[in-house]
């Protein structure tokens, strides 16, 4: 955000030694009371004139009240439509599972109801929704639930593997090599404005996309928004009129500069990653033997193949400051979608 | 340090709300086994291969044990002469005043006997030397002790205002409304080698210049030493040979740049709050009279004026990363300096 020339200010939710991709770590956790301290002190010296407040992962229930009612503060203090924007990450859980206590998921369903835009994966919009993806036409459902239920105008998707779903009516399919995020702005009848991009995916873990992808988000769609003209700046929400098409929705244009600099940052990670496993290969082979306790031997080694897959983002600062734009956003048009959401 | 390709890792000795300067803050201190831990989580996933540690403000004598702990280890683990390097600020107090308890002052004592450069302001010099700082050849003593005292290789005391110190012997005196940034790298016969730069004093009172002098203190003197070839590199604690004169120094050299950069941010985060300050002074004249409580009305006016002097940094750095270089080191000769130190 920095990067992007954003003045940011950083409420920490945890205190950790590493990230939790090295299934290890030391620190310790924000508690509720801490957090909202944290705000009391911003707010007794007036220092709460933010136009954007992006919230990702809180450790307990309580934490995401906490951080739910600094935004519902905000929000209250703006005293001009459009003057404030919450994007809020409902960090739940990946791949089926959650990796929150039970209690974070009625916590995050009230809170959302306040926030402008929210970005679950896959997962969490089947939790969010109550329905479960399994084709196109239940990811459209699911969209579609989110903007009613939660009220929230802004949507995105930011990971889905296509070619995994159920493919009825779908056109064009993309490779399974690639992820694709989907994004929706609300239309004055409640109805979803939908774009998919399509991404070839990089073949490597990496650590900390989520989080990447959310603060790009933010500075990318400030920027998209304030160049969209019209007053859109000075509307509640930033909700675009409905004559504008799903593809050039400021959502959408922001969307893409934010993934094709993700793209180029990680291209570029995944090459130096390459070359440091090369070099660990050789050196396991030379030290075969040194070792003795498998055990050992093989957590050094996901160490530090975790350590090789760290995001090389300082270095590849210009490609966040100037996004070789290489992908595009696709409409789903109205024939694209099952009937009952035409 | 990230505007300037360092790659960092920040583990963090207080969680406050806002910097000290508004006179009211919330959020909690990190206890000395907290920053042991963390420090531990990333001995234990062997993510402990920093070149350079910057250390600053910790909040008791047992949390500046602790950082010391870390950066002995981190010297310790470093196998190579010149592979690691310690930067640490001895945050104790200013204009004759600690703002820290007694004990913290022997703490420090002990572990800037590990570190390579030392960045004390003109009170923690005085505390560390024992010496009192009223002339240019009490303020050379100073750094003769603290260099012999303490074995530490690389000094800069980040201001002093000569105009104020008695002047014998001292050419050229700079006027009046300027500061001196004193650096010096030891010789092999532990003799310091003394170099000055002078700077305008902006007549404004910023909070954080201190971390910004040590934040590019660190990027540019590792620039520097690379610059230097020679093998300053792979040398221990990066001194120079004894045939590079004081102002030719790598030390020197990063001083010019940081202070350039900083003087245009701070000039241009002057213009911006003296702006602000003329807003106020309008809503004040119009307000008048709204707020009753005079002290209430004192407290806000002051608020906004912290709020109005905060360093413009993001906006401005395109001025950390190509400074317009603008200043210049002097040499004290051996015939500035009064005779015992010749």
């Amino acid at each position: 955000m920095q990067s992007l020339g954003c003045d940011v200010a950083a409420l920490n939710t945890v205190h950790f030694s590493n990230h939790t991709g090295y299934r290890q770590f030391k620190g310790t956790r924000a508690t509720a009371q801490e957090i909202t301290d944290l705000y009391q002190g911003l707010c007794q010296s007036n220092l709460t004139d933010f136009d954007v407040m992006l919230s990702g992962y809180a450790p307990s229930a309580a934490a995401v009240e906490a951080v739910g009612a600094i935004g519902m503060d905000l929000k209250k203090k703006s005293e001009k439509p459009g003057s404030f924007f919450w994007v809020l990450d409902p960090v739940m859980g990946d791949q089926g599972r959650l990796y929150v206590n039970g209690d974070v998921v009625p916590a995050y369903k009230e809170i959302i109801k306040q926030a402008d835009l929210i970005l679950p994966n896959q997962f969490e919009a089947e939790v969010l929704s109550g329905i479960e993806i399994t084709s196109l036409a239940t990811l459209a459902e699911a969209i579609t639930a989110i903007h009613r239920i939660y009220s929230v105008p802004h949507v995105i998707i930011t990971s889905v593997q296509l070619s995994k779903l159920s493919q009825s009516g779908c056109t064009p399919t993309p490779p399974e090599n690639f992820l694709t995020v989907i994004g929706s702005t609300t239309q004055s009848d409640g109805s979803p404005r939908l774009f998919r991009v399509d991404v070839p995916a990089l073949d490597c873990f990496f650590s900390g996309t989520g989080d990447m992808f959310a603060a790009l988000m933010v500075a990318r769609l400030r920027e998209a928004v304030a160049a969209a003209g019209n007053g859109l700046q000075s509307t509640a929400s930033w909700v675009s009129p409905d004559s504008v098409s799903a593809t050039t929705l400021p959502l959408a244009q922001a969307t893409l500069k934010v993934l094709s600099s993700m793209h180029s940052v990680l291209e570029r990670t995944m090459e130096a990653r390459n070359a440091e496993l090369a070099k660990i290969a050789l050196e396991t082979a030379q030290s075969e033997g040194l070792v003795d306790d498998a055990e050992e031997r093989q957590k050094q080694d996901y160490l530090r193949r975790t350590k090789a897959a760290e995001v090389r983002l300082v270095r590849n600062v210009q490609f966040l400051r100037d996004p070789l734009v290489q992908f595009e956003a696709q409409d789903w048009r109205r024939e694209d979608l099952p009937a009952a959401l035409q």
